[in-house]
């Protein structure tokens, strides 16, 4: 369904409006897919509704075979280089957008009943950095990861930045978020998940490790890491590095851990 | 050796001035070191001569641990915030630049003659994003590689984004840039190394791999990959990933592969 937009202003495309300035006040259930790449795995994973796509008109030949894949009822709104622009409000290079929906969020509760036997989770903490955010999703999803389980101190995964860093896999891997890292690591405990946290200073090297059953891996936040409290409780690993060195950025260090605990 | 600068125009500190623009134009021999973390890094390397430092009056006193490491004879300008952001054009909210010179660049013969016998390097072929440059470097800091070599078609690791994002990994890791990806192949083998060459499709699994004497990777660009002329003359290796979703990040790649091959 292929539908023409000449104004700017036309009410139907309200929400692409002022791109930016929502990033920061939120879109109320709805969030943004931007670019070919992450919206053809949007449209693959079918984990969260379309609303609309919003298409540059030199792109729709292009795009021809992803628009046959939206599901028809879906609107595809096409509109030229500067009404597009003057939608977002900045210059849309990738001229491809469209509208997710949020839906009815798992809770942690929900995620973790419906894990396997034998899973593989990850616990974030206080992960701030949209980058690292969609890299760890990203890695997530490269390794077939069963959940991600976030606190109330992280960003939002489907921010758009975090949806693009991840090359869409914050729309591909089951997630929940809410409450602090310790009620997250008593509900993995609960279920019966052998909970590791990750430290530049944990006492088991991570090669040392050996993927078994229901797992899940905390990560905390560069600089701080994870909170004492949490680091008492749990089995600590660490990854080995040349001393005298700042530490790993905390997307490479999923993609690490990951790759030696992925089933 | 503290000097105030009231005037964006100084001459003394002319080779600040418009740093975004000389991002793109070049600096003739200097790069630029930007915020606490990159320069206490640059500092403890040494493996650049630092010319100059500038930084915003609010943070002498803060930072000056870091001011008494300078070498003496190296002037350290202070100025206002205002005065600051008139220099580099733009807000400069880490508050602390310095110029590094680049010296003499070493050659990919001159860093392979210097390698030991048991020593671990990788090869960079047309990485053009400085992300993804700076993220392999600090993983190869991290993991105490002994050399980068770098091909003519990939980014400057000395490029001011890149260095931030290494962490100041671009000052310590020795490197050597220039010519074709096969070109530094042949060096590698050459100079004795065994060298590995990592593809999605890769014949062998990384896990496989054992760290062993003189050991080089080759990495491509996001995308397109290492061409397949080299490919076809290397032993190639992968990482498996859930199917399906698209490939892992170059840096991530170069994290886990490091990790797994680290001496």
């Amino acid at each position: 369904m292929l539908l023409p937009i000449d104004d700017p202003f036309d009410p139907r495309i309200e929400p692409y409006r002022d791109i930016r300035e929502r990033d920061l006040k939120g879109r109320g259930g709805r969030f943004v897919i931007e670019g070919e790449v992450v919206l053809r795995t949007a449209l693959l994973s079918g984990r969260f509704a379309i609303e609309s796509l919003l298409i540059a008109e030199n792109r729709v030949e292009p795009l021809a075979d992803l628009i046959a894949k939206v599901p028809s009822g879906i609107p595809v709104y096409r509109a030229s280089r500067g009404v597009l622009d003057g939608i977002a409000g900045f210059p849309m290079h990738r001229g491809i957008l469209a509208m997710g929906v949020r839906g009815e969020a798992s809770t942690p509760g929900e995620l973790l009943a419906a894990a396997p036997a034998n899973a593989l989770f990850i616990g974030l903490s206080a992960i701030a950095n949209h980058d690292n955010m969609g890299g760890i999703f990203r890695n997530a999803a490269a390794f077939g990861l069963d959940g991600v389980l976030i606190d109330g101190a992280s960003c939002d995964p489907l921010y758009r930045k975090a949806i693009r860093v991840s090359a869409g896999a914050a729309l591909v891997t089951p997630f929940a978020q809410g409450g602090d890292i310790g009620d997250l690591c008593d509900a993995l405990l609960a279920a019966g998940f052998e909970v590791l946290a990750t430290s530049p200073a944990g006492r088991e090297r991570l090669a040392e490790i050996e993927p078994a059953g229901r797992q899940a891996v905390l990560f905390g936040a560069e600089g701080p890491g994870l909170p004492e409290r949490i680091l008492k409780r749990l089995r600590t690993i660490r990854i080995d590095m040349r001393g005298g060195f700042d530490s790993l950025n905390v997307a490479t260090t999923s993609g690490i851990v990951l790759h030696h605990l992925a089933r």
